[in-house]
């Protein structure tokens, strides 16, 4: 089965290149961090719902993660934590600023044998600088013709994408990881979607099984695309 | 005199709408927070190297301000500060996030005459998700053509925004309060400058006068643009 379409977009985080590991990394080491004042289990609990809750305000990405955790590490210790401990979390934030980019296997063999053929796309939520200097070290914007940073990848964002593209629904294709951000709201524009879970995914952008969407294709790795363009 | 010019771009914190004076109430408050530990001339040195020195990693905005001051305050208080007061400074941040946009006079006086005889823009640095926000709520985004939210405003970005735009430096015009961002790379570029000063500016901005550049035009309101339009 070939896909007819002009455009073919791409989400970059755990699609791309790896991400997840290292907010899982950190997270470990604020479970750690924390341990004096409180049990994992509740560490975790108390982290993600400040995340959550601040998603409105903060948006996506390390900056945000790393304000939560602090505001999590006062509350966790009843304002009892120690600003060493604090300093460690930002610490954290820094380093997780200045990874160098872990491509996914096939990525550039992929961007290589599509470009030209198509209008290929990156459309990603996140820090703007972040995601902007991962792209810059990835070596894949000479394939780009167009960069989307998204506050948020929902129906009204994917629409604007599209306007600006200048292309139908039925001519995209995204590309990602997240159910949630990548493939439900194309779905339901009336574009096409595939699906490439990756091994971790962020509590916040799990899907029931009861909400799985219908009408995408899911591959297991990047390449695969190739036998559908 | 008049400008042949097809698209005109806005700045947005302090050329559209107020902007420095939140970050100005925030420091002070900041340095009163401050004062068991460090004098206020110190806090304000401490705290405006602690951002200049993460700009390269957190880029411009309110999140990477609360980040600073956090930091700041760890340092200051040489790993003595009370947990409180750090939480103190993330409600600072999380109320300026929140605040509502004060158009400047005359903004969208300007807009509505421009409208249909110009492409529109808005180039602004800063946290995407709080630009976005901001110019929902400003009631701008009608009239615009194109939004580009640039992590960094120099001859780079703008040269990117002019390709995007598909128009020559001599056919665009930046409007903006900041001589370090909207008026040195654009005429280095060669495209044409308005600069209109705003009563702060962020130190970190600000020019000597012996780098004054040449060649822009200095206006004291924006509507004052419909004369050269």
């Amino acid at each position: 089965m070939k896909l007819k379409v002009k455009a073919v977009a791409f989400d970059a985080d755990d699609t791309l290149w790896i991400n997840e590991d290292l907010f899982r990394e950190a997270e470990k080491q604020f479970y750690l961090l924390m341990s004096p004042y409180a049990k994992e289990e509740t560490a975790q609990k108390t982290l993600f719902e400040t995340e959550v809750n601040n998603l409105p305000l903060y948006g996506y990405g390390i900056k945000a993660f790393v304000l939560s955790m602090i505001e999590a590490a006062i509350k966790l210790s009843n304002n009892q934590i120690n600003p060493f401990i604090l300093n460690q979390l930002l610490l954290t934030g820094k380093f997780m600023l200045q990874q160098p980019v872990k491509l996914m296997a096939g990525t550039l063999k992929t961007f290589k044998a599509l470009t030209g053929k198509y209008k290929l796309i990156v459309a990603t939520k996140g820090d703007l600088l972040d995601q902007e200097r991962k792209l810059h070290q990835s070596g894949l914007t000479k394939y780009l013709h167009h960069i989307e940073i998204m506050s948020e990848k929902n129906i009204r964002g994917y629409k604007k994408l599209l306007e600006r593209l200048d292309v139908k629904p039925t001519e995209f294709l995204m590309v990602g990881n997240s159910l949630k951000s990548d493939i439900i709201p194309v779905l339901k524009l009336g574009a096409k979607a595939v699906w490439i879970p990756y091994d971790l995914t962020w509590q916040y952008e799990r899907v029931p099984k009861t909400k799985m969407p219908q009408g995408f294709i899911k591959l297991n790795k990047i390449e695969e695309l190739l036998k559908l363009l």
